[in-house]
């Protein structure tokens, strides 16, 4: 709590931490999360937040913690109030002259739940946002698989859509993330075999984790694990 | 030159240094930048190169350098032949034992030049990949514009696509990054206009550099700067 006497307000940084490998932090990440005062990460109901863990090695100790804690069924709760309770705290964090970092795994703005709290204290506090390298990327590197090249479309899909829509996107497009694979791996391989393209599809678990997997996609788990992905490309390779 | 003398084969780095803004380097980009013996990057026939630019203030000096000039009309140059030659040179390196680090503006593999030479010198030869932080990315940090959130496709959209393609993909896409704007200024406006999409779109100039510039999209020059950017979201906010 370093600032807390002047009369200045905080500043609200939402924090890319990265797609998991500790390592893959930037150094202005690094930088802002060794001297904030204060930290808030989203974590499940019960357990370890991945954001946090992504960031722990590089944490100096002594700043107060804040766990966003959401249901992963989030139907089944009021996300809206969690959220609202969450900006609730780091307004008064901000009020109080304490600067806030979230932490957010990948980017902040690339799917992320940041940008909830974001809507809720944009306009009357001042935001920074420090991007991270996200997952498409890093699953990429991982399976030395290009996204694109040239004037390639390139289309980030979320697995959760009907599947006659992912069908008509996945015809169209030159290349494609496929992200939020979980459950619904079944449905994204038949659309693949329809389309031909199971040849060009490639599966991966936790990119950049020691526990990163890279298996045939005709090989993964059923359902597959939250942290998967499926890279597209027509072509095969982007360069071809 | 430090592991000139042992027989262990060196190892190709394809090193994401991110959108601009030094300080968006990786931690693990900056290890492997620091310690390499020879460093590669794409650079224009005169002038400086924006990847060594970037990595400039954290380089300890004493390393081979070899840039790699590409002129920008490539389609009047061979660009074939200079991949090729910049692939045996590497690969000359990598067989003397020496690692080589080729440094990627943004990331090596979304839309990158790193892929003409990874093409040429994967099998033979042990290579890496660092993932780094993505010009959209960096574009949605400054402009505070989340680029997509639960369900949304989101489509990056190479600017020199066809009037009629770029229509059609923006007419059905929740949100779009679109890339490589340029001299493609004109086209992308009348294609937002017609869709109804403009007060939608956000554009920005150099993001993450000291330079950056954000303007409304109506006052932007045409041409546009080779590093500028427009973001589109259906719905105005990804939140939303």
């Amino acid at each position: 709590m370093t600032n807390k006497t002047n009369n200045k307000t905080g500043t609200l940084y939402g924090l890319g931490v990265g797609p998991g490998d500790p390592e893959l932090l930037t150094l202005k990440a690094l930088r802002i999360l060794r001297t904030v005062p204060v930290l808030v990460y989203p974590a499940p109901v019960e357990g370890e937040s991945m954001a946090r863990a992504i960031a722990a090695e590089h944490l100096p100790g002594g700043q107060a913690e804040i766990a966003i804690r959401m249901p992963l069924d989030a139907a089944r709760f009021p996300a809206e109030e969690i959220y609202a309770a969450a900006a609730g705290e780091i307004a008064e964090h901000l009020r109080s002259g304490h600067d806030v970092a979230v932490l957010c795994e990948g980017d902040p703005f690339f799917y992320g739940s940041f940008m909830y709290l974001f809507a809720r204290l944009t306009g009357e506090h001042e935001i920074k946002i420090v991007p991270g390298v996200s997952s498409p990327m890093a699953c990429a590197a991982a399976l030395h698989a290009p996204l694109a090249a040239r004037d390639d479309v390139l289309s980030i899909l979320p697995a959760p859509l009907d599947e006659k829509v992912l069908w008509e996107r996945l015809k169209t497009c030159d290349a494609a993330a496929i992200v939020k694979v979980g459950r619904h791996i079944s449905k994204v391989r038949r659309v693949l075999v329809d389309l031909d393209l199971e040849t060009r599809a490639r599966y991966i678990e936790r990119a950049s984790l020691a526990a990163e997997r890279i298996i045939p996609l005709s090989e993964a788990d059923d359902p597959a694990p939250y942290f998967s992905m499926i890279l597209v490309h027509r072509r095969g390779e982007a360069w071809a």
